[in-house]
């Protein structure tokens, strides 16, 4: 079976849209994606830190490292 | 005995299929796999978080970094 | 959905701000952005190290590693 | 003592045959070689997660990155 | 506002001076700052360990590797 | 004082010979070196992991991941 | 202040001489230093493993990977 799209595809197909992010450590992040790059380095907006899925901290605009992420999910 | 085949091939082998991830911490996360780069970058679809083997979170898609798993396995 | 800015913009963007920083062990650190590399080293004035929130140590100027950094937040 | 070989021929001796790897973390996998490539990602069939030496769970093909590799011998 | 500095002119600037250490794992080091390298590897005189701010060991001159440095502070 | 040796003519001094490995984690293991690499991924024959300088487990031939090594020890 | 020296030359001006290395993890090891590479991997001579500025176990010539080091200071 051939890939038609490649893992980035689905950043591009996802921005300006909600996602879940679960980095290393354990920390969950929840915003909208506005940009990202090439090491996965992403921005998102009206980012809010989760514990356990409920809601900890509110914290606007946020830049996350790439190398730190375990994975993003459309949320 | 010579080598017919390189550890990437079973990606293309078992795209469209489930499979299960085990990442780096322990997590484990189970999905159909549509998409895969060289860094073992992976998109899944119809993902879901599993705890010792239980079903913990039901995740729809999921852009996995390859950096941080441990191995896959076609379920 | 075409991406008009990429992450690094948001470093610009927020040159002689004040911006939180969390790292990787959990430690935070806020303070006036000054200065940024292509490996998201930063050098902060002003910076204070918190513990939950609440201020622990000042600081004054700080050269923060890139490599160690969770994620950087327009305080 | 001039070296006549280097660690990749021993992988290549050792196709087809049962492995035993462990990873960072601790975990034990057991299974027979049957790719790899220059990263030391390896491909294993009929694998096996191990705790300390008793099978836990049997996983058929299984692809692991050999980042996070500690070692591997020929079981 | 454009950047007049980048982050490696703060090390050029504190040359000779005493810069406080926070490595990985949480060990602090204060010395004067000898020299650096591009990997961010320094060199102190008059170094000592400290634990919470309190003088635990002197080591008079240390070489320590950038890549496990967290942040470097003028003291 | 010119350096006459650099850290890998050790290793090539004493192929044949018995070594002593610590790997990150604690894990000691010992045996013969046959081969290594540029990257000190090794090849060790007759090897055994230590417990505490004890004899835990006979493994036989092992390669061992040179990113994982802290020393390497003539035994 | 213009800088004379890089940290690579604390190295060579302490070939033959007695240092203290720290490793990620805690291990401290002393011994003479024999030679360095680029990586700063490190031979030393006479080595000792030290517990808390104590003698714990004495190693002869070891080979320590120069990624796992968090500081190198003249004993």
């Amino acid at each position: 079976m051939p890939q038609q799209e490649r893992p980035f595809d689905l950043l591009n197909k996802v921005l300006g849209q909600k996602v879940l992010i679960k980095l290393k450590g354990g920390a969950q992040i929840r915003g909208s994606l506005s940009s990202f790059d090439i090491h996965m380095n992403l921005v998102l907006q009206d980012a809010e830190e989760l514990d356990d899925g409920q809601l900890r901290t509110k914290m606007g605009t946020i830049l996350l490292r790439g190398g730190n992420i375990l994975y993003i999910s459309p949320a």
